[in-house]
């Protein structure tokens, strides 16, 4: 039964829209019980599944106002597909929890789910299973599971002596982030980078196959996963601020908010870029870029020295 | 560094409150990452995993003031272990997704967390991860993972000829529910029940193995469960009154509310009962009582005829 373009998830019902989004969630071949009964059953062929969860609420992590529904549908996907990526995997199989005001617009809730499911098309991954609820605001909890070839790798495996490196688009997000926060719609390249990340899925399991020795995704802003990387691993990280390529839509961002584009690079975090450390130089793949060092010591600096611009965020 | 006892979430601050949750979780033998990466890593030895996410919000499935913060971690482990159990599995590992206001004392999370924890302990299942994030109000959204020794019991399996039957408190939530809704807080049983819930753990894996041809956790009330199995299985199920004895604390409520007490029993949901259909009695296995029966045909009834009570509630 279609639901009308005006109705609301009240309108709806809780079991009416919950039919309408399981159809928009094809199954892979991994699923053995999928959408509908009181748990997903999954195949598992390697012995161990990755998994991880994220929230995302309105008013902190989006606006329905700076994007489409569509949009948040790929963005909440891609940050936890992300976090399997990260470690090496690949995803396979996802929740999506949603709690949300009775008077959201139905249409709005399968524009995101239709979202999510073409993120989670990119790599493969289906939606198993879910949960809706009612709520003052819109709260989306989304649970990924996945798979490693290689063994994971892990925050904490980098040595005194291994290169720093990237791969992914770094600050574009942020520098639409800080585009929308003024008012503005344009460059539209960065609002759009922010809409909708796009993660480098492949980069995550060739990393792991070429040795790299402790992965993140940067997801809080770079030096701060950087801090995350050198804290978990007990070492210091050098980032070379040379090593950046400030991208030219971000310099026409720095000049019209008077900001240095190197902080929307260094304190970024919404791309969900990959930063990695490899033994070597020759150890990194294509793709990456060599943007720093470790050694032997704590925190993070930038050129020798600790760096006074924005680094990242938390949410309390 | 302990907390502060009258410390906020925002006080205390994202990662400081996570270090603090992190010592709460004990790890199983079958946690390889635990939490702190990008994402826990689980051995699984069954070749597949069992997973199902459920969203709890304060003011619609909990009330600060009615509950205690570790009887709402108690009751967010229960309904999701309880979950897998209704799939004849066993749960292993949980990852829990917290939003919650800035204001919230942070002892409020700590406790949650420990009641949380020790619902998980009477499994022997672990958590392995989680998000924290802001929000206006508390919304907690909970994913099981866990793993069957039989073929996994599904809603849609009851046949015509088969019996009904339930194990586990039934009633009882809802009959506390019922109390707190009026301003009271005896009788003290029914309030404990509706505040912890004491799901059948062990009777899941049990009805498995005695062949169960369905099952469902009684989680949005007995007939709506019942007819969730109806319409899964493509069937009709006869629920026979008198099989039920109604409990000394629910007559008491019902004649103190004015109410059949029997309404109780059929419509409430926050037990986590299980609610299973068997090929026949002889199959039923010891702790279950038979209350029904499957037909040919659609719906539910109660000794042949439509009920008129309660039967559960939806979301939205």
């Amino acid at each position: 039964m279609p639901i009308p373009p005006d109705a609301t998830l009240a309108d709806v019902g809780e079991f009416g829209l919950i039919a309408e989004l399981v159809g928009l969630f094809p199954q892979g071949e991994q699923v053995l019980v999928g959408p509908g009964d009181d748990a997903a059953v999954l195949r598992v062929r390697t012995g161990h599944v990755v998994v991880s969860t994220d929230l995302i609420v309105e008013g902190r992590h989006f606006r329905r106002d700076w994007a489409s529904a569509e949009d948040v549908g790929h963005r909440a996907a891609a940050q936890n597909l992300s976090d399997v990526n990260a470690m090496g995997g690949r995803a396979t199989s996802l929740t999506i929890g949603l709690a949300a005001p009775g008077d959201l617009p139905a249409q709005w809730a399968l524009d995101f789910a239709r979202g999510f499911a073409d993120e989670c098309a990119l790599v493969g991954a289906s939606v198993v299973g879910g949960d809706l609820a009612r709520a003052d605001e819109v709260v989306v909890a989304v649970t990924v599971l996945g798979a490693c070839t290689q063994a994971p790798v892990l925050r904490s495996g980098a040595h005194p002596g291994d290169v720093l490196a990237l791969t992914g688009r770094q600050g574009w997000a942020a520098g639409g982030l800080a585009v929308l926060g003024r008012g503005f719609r344009s460059p539209r390249v960065l609002v759009e980078a922010y809409r909708r990340p796009e993660p480098p899925y492949e980069a995550g399991p060739v990393a792991a196959e070429a040795g790299a020795t402790a992965m993140i995704d940067v997801s809080d802003g770079l030096l701060a996963d950087a801090g995350h990387l050198a804290a978990d691993s007990g070492v210091a990280i050098d980032v070379h601020a040379a090593a950046f390529e400030v991208p030219e839509p971000l310099h026409a961002v720095g000049a019209a908010l008077n900001a240095d584009p190197l902080q929307f690079l260094l304190g970024g975090g919404d791309d969900h870029a990959l930063l990695a450390t490899f033994e070597d130089v020759a150890s990194v793949p294509a793709g990456w870029a060599v943007i720093g060092e470790v050694a032997a010591g704590a925190g993070v600096t930038v050129d020798g020295a600790a760096y006074d611009g924005p680094t990242g965020w938390t949410h309390f």
